[in-house]
């Protein structure tokens, strides 16, 4: 391979491979391969604009950037004896174009804004593909809703049957927590997508260069605002783990619940075999695998959100190399993120729920009783606490019914519901699950019109949300072919 | 004290007091106990408008909820035998108005809409407050740096002198580094002021309630769509501590810097004697011991993130009891920040810098060798990689002179840099630190013209943000306005 | 109250009470108030035998000491003004036996040694409760196992119905992961319980006291061999909560079982009463909430875990201020630990188990299969993917009989197996849970058999581990005993 | 490649690649592919010599496994559509020796105990490999020690320079810091190795297989007592991961110092070339990457036990998918903790420690006052807190001289201390940094007499440490050659 151009000036001895490996970040790389030479041909086309690099040994650069970009990056440059991936694309550059112009090229800038840069790049790019998986998941449970807004089931707190609900309001509520992860992610775009370029070292630099020029061909909004801030600043990485750990977080909500509800305990959901596993040993086992993986995979993204912190947390101004060490943490994150986001949209997708059993179960473990003593109160005028008092006894004694309704009531309150006008029938009705959910219409509620118009509402903001992805794809993608003609336009100067 | 009225009706046996301590979140609850008054009142006005309360029952009601709001809770509210604020005041209620229309404030309502209610009216509350603790730091970091524009310093990488710049630029990536944590509690607190109330224990009512009432009266900007989400999602908890971490992750390395910058060996900063100690043994000590602390306050806050992360991240639908041990992590986190952002502000404004310390240093360690390489590379036409590599050289001799730098240029490229020009008093000029920072200006650098841009940009960043802070205290207000002036009426009615 | 001794030399400039708060670190400090007098006796006692301190001096402080020891400390040494309990003590002793007297006793010595020996002390004291804590549970869980060696129940993996084992070889898999987590506690005191005390500030002492003398009576193993290392090393502090961490992680898988078992879906379990909560709005509900609190807690005292490690992991040598938020941390993970142990033991033991339910749960969802196709290796001769395969598609086709499996062995393998001898009767058979189960009789395996032998086993390790527990508070017990006397003795001369 | 031989039974569906790699372990498992032959070979001995499996398909096997032990596990054996490991090398074996008997192999054990064995077998290697590195960083330590027990320089705390030490002492804390590192690995390895193998997937088996025969020819201490526990139990990994995560923050904070040491304010050490980096821009840089890189794996390393207990933090009995996402975490926090016990070894042995420079700090910032204050005590009868009170105040003048100090007893104590014979002479003794070292002879001290003293201690303890190392791995090499005798037994038989 070639050898390490920007060590050679200070530092005598050779490095054996071991602290070599240890030092580079050449397997993390892989991913700002790509960014790197469009920063690469930003700052060469400013450079040139700036008068700051003769136009022959423009001509050439250009021309071997584009030969890159085109043909993709020899694997020479990822050999791990270079220290990373911008001295592996130098080295390519000086081997095509001659140390005069190849060396030309990193004036007025350093190692610290580039990977700044190149990572910002990518990142931006990874935002809005999860937040593409995002939309689809966010789509599939809304059309779910859709076909299940009469399909009653129980609801559960601790574990424990509580009330009757509809599969599309448990559906929903999983669709409103994703949808505040995609808000979450947006946010934190407007923070990633900031050009550091320009910074330098630190401290910038003398030589007249234009930050703004670079930042419209990279397709940043701005520019950050300061030159130290932008190259030893890691925070944008931590909060994309932040909101990432906790989009993951709530997916390992829904996968508890699929395992728990492809149990055969439950048996409110069977998995398409795709996504399940047998045993080496059970021949019967059909298990949920990727919703176990996916579960764990919460825990992976939580550290290494975890690692990233404590990797910045202890850091003085300004670049410290420690940071090289956050990177991978940043990928970890995001490719199992973005891997399990797809794996779940199509894992909720393709299931099927069994409606009888979850209507079966809605009439179990007296998840009606809060009617009833909502009944109590309206129609007998009884104080809600003292209602909820005589239910929960009646409860204890293993049944509801007119007489322990009635035995409860005289002995929590001292009063007859029968002579006020009880009736089995009314407890009856009081505790059919169907006409309990179809009550329940107040805005975020369960019943049939409730639901209808929540799926509105939310197929109204993920429309917005869908727009807002395509406009921030249109706009990088509008300032790499600008790039690109005038990378064109160097190479026929 | 009184019985808990809430558990007579199901549950047998007498709890210990251990286990009820177990059980409790009433040490948690403080923090809740003014914000629940609030709800009940909130709630209380809507039942009223509803009819869901008889008149006399909304009277003796409102007189009591006026009284606590007026004269405080009464300490009997918070004994441990409750199980939390919740159940302390009802009892409260029932005690002063009577089991017939105490009892009835609880209904269409449960203690899980109830507190995950209270937490953001609390947490928003904490957000404005950590977000004028910041600008209050943010203030004093830019009139610092409109201060120190010309106070020439050296910077660091790797701990290792690097180049020279001012402390006005070293401040304000501080300034800029904050502001992004103030933008992210701003994102934040808009996903936090969203309005619970009405979704019952989770699956809303059968009561025809009027959540968008209570909405407004209570100052959130929306209600959440869903009922079920509504009261077992956390993530706006999750969400404020990644931010919090985040920040004090920040402020623990602007620690980090004081503590290094007081010692000895650098003596850049001496801190106030208020924000220091000394030693039991050692009399001449003066140690920067609250920076210590806040350094360590990093740790807390981010493990309170962890522990709140692991505690949702397992827990299926809906409520569970596992979020009560939520809720102190995001106390803990937030009374250290609220804190700590206000003791950095006092503890930087209070900072005595030693200008003639940081000026000798910036022209040590070779800091301005890299303006040296830029000079050959600007004046005698060398590529940028070919005059790293010279200067190198140059530094390894030990000492930049004429004579090393032309023997450097011989070795490395063959040329004599002498015959092309180079001068002693050009190499002494391009390596004098006030003339190498001056030649800085670019947009983000350190040079005094850069620095009095930026000034005035972070300065109208920071009032925009004041006026964002302004605006929604002022909103919330104004609502808790309205809503005790409708409690008042109803005592009149 | 009283000032602040340790301050005025030194430091000018009041502090307001919020400074002072911010770095006091009292609220943490009541556990080890009592500690603390025991290391100033001890000190005492070696500062008179080694003549550092005067006779009247001596018998002075004894006295001052002893009383506090006797009737307790007084409320004023925790005044929030102070520092810290060492100061508050030093101030009390300085009250009482005059300045002349009470000024001596901090010779020789530092806070910094003297709180790291005050932690140690608590701590081993605080992992001796939680053993004690942890054998009861244990305890329990084997007379559990003893009575339910042959309650067959379904095993699971994936939370699928895997194959049929013992409740006695379940609880007894809990057992042996709790009795690891002791073995690490055990471990764990071997390095807590040594001597910080003579290391002073970091650097030891010029004057010749006896560091052997203290530890004797203060009931340590050992000295810690470097005193830099034995005032700034907390690795003690972070091993007890990774091992807290890991115990409470144990826990809360069981507690994850505890609640999914008293679900309406499984019904294995009624947990007690007292050791669950009711529903503010569902009267019907019994909720497993001490269950759930402890699930919540494992990630408390994870993040304690973690907030302690990012403390220490970016200190230099030797003692930093950091180090006082790390207490409070120890502290939280102990105390959440060692309640939850004592819930845990019973709550457990006061569980009801349905065994009817459990052996027909037992018998569903083909968990026998294992044996039949292990049947077909045994008594057919056919290689184990072979029979693994043949009763697998069977299970697809929904049932297991002898026409599934005749049909599927002519599919897998080409053969028939009616025609090897395979009957109805056969099937059956090794479909049958009990037998499944008895045949399993390897060792650590569920049948009857083997579960007796595993039941000796455990008592045995649990006998040894309890006398460990002995052996280890007797030996503290015998020091203190030995410090009080050589105290009164110095009051006498 | 070979088809999945284990899904086809039970699963229909074809799986895309991207579902396949979702669900693969085969990456993570690289590590435990030469386990799970020795594995496959003591399992297979032992069913030959129970007669579970017929002579001549025992034959085969062992012909098939023996080649692979000896020319390397063909590629396609890791082929990602396999699941894991054990499927491709299953897959080999089939086609290696026919379906007869290459699906007799898992006869009698199930992919769940089959990887926890794999897992321990590799762990326990690592956890020699690092110890064995432990130890070499160690010896350095004390063999630099030796060097420098005469070499005075100042010591910090908070830092400041607090008090003057010697260099021999400051590596020594380190030293034992490590070794208590190393003691709990000592203590994790008894409970890593120990046999699960038998438990096959929870339940152990029908067949009356020999476990203690699998244990003894593996090499393992003991078997696991419960089936069930044996393969969902992974507190074993977590167990050696809070290890790491410890011995890693002790390693970050040498890193820290190291950085700290090598700056220009600094100056006390320059490390070796080999171990630092330059600039890309700043060609006088030299900057201590290793150490940095290594500070950031701290995080890398605990944000790795943190992913591992959050996944097995939620998992009820037994088996779960989940815990395939736990392993890459084990392997991460092995792997870069292994490599930087390595590199740490070889940076402090190769670095240069600048005596003088050291020396000259030691005079500086009055760092010898608290002698001077023990001076006051021993030599003239005041109480320590006086005598600290006067040293303190005569500090903030500026300057230690007979005067102030003088001034200063009379201000706060009303005596003069000249009349009572203090000298400018004996004050100057009392801050000679040689002198005060020399004093403080005490066990654990800096003077040259207790380091020979601890390097003796210290020595022979990791003598021992290096002794239970030998012997640990001599008993595992002595399993693994009778099983491979064994082995080789059958294909000959």
């Amino acid at each position: 391979m070639r050898h390490d151009q920007i060590r050679e000036g200070r530092l005598s001895g050779n490095r054996n491979a071991f602290i070599a490996r240890y030092l580079s970040s050449m397997d993390a790389d892989r991913r700002i391969a790509s960014p790197d030479l469009r920063v690469d041909m930003a700052h060469l086309a400013m450079l040139k604009q700036q008068g700051l690099i003769p136009a022959e040994h423009a001509k050439l650069l250009a021309g071997a950037l584009l030969r890159m970009y085109t043909d993709g990056i020899p694997g020479e440059a990822y050999d791990e004896r270079f220290e990373d991936i911008h001295a592996g694309i130098e080295g390519e550059l000086i081997a095509e174009a001659g140390i005069d112009a190849g060396g030309r090229l990193h004036l007025a800038r350093s190692r610290n804004d580039e990977v700044a840069t190149c990572l910002r790049i990518r990142v931006r790019e990874d935002i809005l593909e999860i937040l593409g998986s995002v939309s689809s998941l966010r789509k599939i449970l809304i059309d779910l809703a859709d076909g299940h807004a009469k399909t009653v089931m129980p609801g559960f707190t601790h574990l424990q049957h509580a009330q009757p609900t509809t599969l599309a309001h448990h559906l929903l509520a999983y669709e409103e927590a994703f949808s505040r992860d995609a808000e979450r992610l947006f946010d934190t775009y407007t923070r990633v997508n900031r050009s550091p370029l320009g910074s330098a070292a630190f401290a910038s630099t003398g030589f007249p260069i234009d930050r703004e020029m670079t930042r419209r061909l990279l397709g940043f909004d701005c520019i950050l605002g300061n030159s130290m801030d932008a190259v030893s600043g890691r925070d944008f990485a931590l909060e994309v783990l932040s909101a990432l750990t906790i989009m993951m977080a709530n997916a390992s909500r829904l996968c508890e619940e699929l395992i728990l509800w492809s149990s055969a305990f439950v048996g409110f959901v069977e998995l398409d075999d795709i996504y399940c596993s047998t045993s080496s040993i059970m021949p019967q086992k059909k298990n949920p695998d990727c919703a176990e993986i996916m579960r764990g995979h919460a825990g992976t993204v939580a550290g290494a959100f975890q690692s990233a912190l404590i990797c910045m947390k202890g850091l003085p101004m300004s670049y410290n190399r420690d940071l090289q060490t956050l990177t991978p943490h940043l990928w970890n994150g995001i490719s199992h993120t973005a891997a399990s986001m797809e794996i779940l949209a199509g894992m909720v997708q393709t299931a099927v729920f069994d409606k009888e059993k979850m209507y079966r179960e809605s009439e179990r473990g007296f998840s009606t009783a809060t009617e009833l003593a909502d009944t109590l109160v309206r129609d007998f005028g009884l104080p809600f606490r003292t209602a909820h008092n005589i239910v929960g006894r009646a409860v204890r004694s293993g049944e509801i019914t007119l007489s322990t309704i009635e035995e409860a009531g005289k002995e929590i309150a001292g009063i007859s519901l029968k002579e006020r006008g009880l009736t089995e029938d009314r407890i009856r009705k009081a505790l059919d699950p169907t006409l309990v959910v179809a009550a329940k219409r107040v805005a975020g509620g369960p019943a049939e019109e409730a639901i209808v118009y929540a799926i509105r509402l939310r197929s109204g903001l993920l429309k917005k949300h869908n727009e807002m992805i395509t406009m921030r794809k249109n706009a990088t993608k509008d300032a790499e072919e600008e790039l690109i003609q005038m990378i064109k336009g160097l190479t026929e100067a």
